[in-house]
């Protein structure tokens, strides 16, 4: 299997790419939601560009350092980036993105709204921004409504920015109640005189159930380009919709019930995602990826029945993580080598 | 607290490493044991040429790539590589390393004997290998003294190949176990003419119990450099001992008992080692890192007392992981900042 490939690499499949890109915007365009995916599931330009081609509106960003990446290299026009921006070197990146794209921004606290106006108060064009909501995931948001509308007037009322809308990361299995909580911002919104022309909604485990909070807009996404062992356990996709797995080689069959493999959590990490083990090993369920050291992981199950020298392919529990631990992946198509491409937002905190 | 850094980042305070290089050199020459660190904590061939010039007798490394990387920077000019080396491609690189540094690797089985010495059946000098012996971890190793006696035999019979020992990483706390299971291999080793001229024990747990297993001529550590949390709790090390650190600001805080960093599992990781929460945030002992992201990091505390905008110094539960996340840490000395350092061996698994 890819003998041609040294150990541990990161496969990408693109035809299964090409392919979970293509379902999940005729999903979007079938429901009228406005997809933007988040590119920090793959990192790479050409795949944002795929995703735009398709029919997305734009990408995702979480770091000032992805979008600088994706639009130098990929030419992504429009940027959003979910995350409270701080500080003066990040505010003055971002006023530089700002003339390039179409760039809006969230904010959760009048800190980070006053940090954004003291950027762009100067701006020609004021920058959006979106107002983060706390509808349950307990991560960063405003905790209610109300505390959306004054934010929301507040940000309004700032030179250089404009409010444009409301942006959530919902926790999973919740629509009726993220529905719930945006509509009475909406009215809250209202009640001060603003409306929300974007409600942003996302997450990949409640992607096919994305159009139930109807009163989004657009949705976010980042695992459905490659999908994981998470979502194939939570019946969000199918092994064969798993785009990036992991080659590795067994170096050592200690016992019949066990053997190592050389990938540990430098290639696949140490997430769980709620998950026992670490990772799916293809064609063989019964085999638990039982431990992970940073360059070895120790496979169990009944009878191993592996050789040393033998090469496996695993499904990791979460795809995104993975993409951010090695400088390059390996392109393929089903059996078909493409060769190594650099991953180019790989490592960006910034 | 260091304004100038830009967050998140992975400070390594060079007065701190240096203190803890000497201190468990200092230990090993007491007590005879030769020291060989493990150079995945820092991966930088600045600090394994501190450590060579400290008193190590050179370095241990997992990965061929690794060992490249401190040999063509550090000019570090002896190398164990702990890991079964596999495949045509790491073979003939392991063959020119041979050529430029005194060179020793393990094997657990006979399929990578047999590897080892198809690429070195025609070199000038034997390649050294140590028998890898599993004494209770359950990794890598053959798992009984008469196996390594056994395994030892075969590849001391091998063209290119010379036995030269035995190596363990071995359970925590297991300090008589190990001894008795090694003293036997060394009597099963005479039965057979073989004496293990190398015997290579390690890890930082035990690293103050070092002496216990007082039949190992070797001791392999690497996370002494830097400590972190996990030893912290464990009792080996002082938080004052924990020379990487990594500075984060909050960039909300939505309740008056939970923070939001800009630090997730893109920096600390997922390695929980057994403990509960992503980290120790120095000063603030009440507060626990609750729950991790990948760009985000969330806080929990009676009271989180935690303004937007401040900053915050995480000892992570482990370092050496962190050490491979960014591909820059920040040097500092206590308060004073040195400046940005590449991390030449970071993502290296080849």
């Amino acid at each position: 299997m890819f003998a041609q490939i040294d150990t541990p690499a990161v496969l990408i499949d693109l035809d299964v790419a090409e392919a979970n890109i293509r379902k999940f915007q005729a999903h979007c365009d079938h429901h009228g939601l406005k997809l933007r995916p988040h590119i920090k599931t793959h990192k790479l330009p050409m795949l944002a560009q795929a995703q735009i081609a398709a029919g997305a509106i734009g990408i995702t960003c979480q770091k000032i350092s992805e979008a600088e990446a994706m639009i130098s290299e990929g030419g992504i026009s429009d940027v959003l980036i979910t995350f409270n921006i701080i500080g003066a070197g990040k505010l003055k990146r971002l006023r530089r993105l700002a003339d390039k794209v179409t760039l809006s921004v969230v904010a959760d606290n009048r800190s980070v709204a006053d940090g954004l106006s003291g950027a762009f108060a100067d701006a020609q064009t004021p920058l959006d921004v979106l107002v983060e909501c706390d509808t349950g995931a307990g991560r960063c948001g405003v905790t209610s409504p109300e505390e959306a509308a004054g934010l929301a007037d507040y940000i309004d009322g700032l030179a250089g920015l404009r409010f444009a809308g409301l942006m959530t990361y919902p926790p999973v299995g919740a629509d009726q109640k993220v529905q719930r909580w945006l509509n009475e911002a909406v009215d809250a919104l209202a009640n001060c005189g603003l409306k929300a022309s974007v409600i942003s909604n996302g997450g990949s485990p409640g992607m096919w159930q994305a159009q139930n909070v109807s009163i989004a807009t657009e949705y976010r996404i980042g695992t459905y380009i490659y999908n994981d062992r998470s979502l194939q356990v939570r019946g969000v996709c199918d092994w064969a919709d798993c785009a990036l797995t992991v080659l590795a080689t067994v170096i050592s069959v200690p016992a019949h019930d066990r053997a190592v493999i050389d990938c540990g959590t430098k290639v696949l990490t140490s997430d769980l995602l709620g998950l026992n083990g670490n990772g799916h090993v293809l064609g063989r369920p019964d085999i638990t990826i039982a431990g992970l050291s940073e360059e070895h992981g120790v496979l169990t199950a009944d009878n191993i029945n592996l050789a040393v020298g033998s090469r496996i392919r695993i499904v990791p529990n979460h795809a995104c993580v993975v993409s951010n631990m090695l400088d390059q992946v390996i392109l393929v198509r089903g059996d078909t080598c493409i060769g190594p491409q650099s991953v180019t937002a790989r490592g960006k905190v910034w």
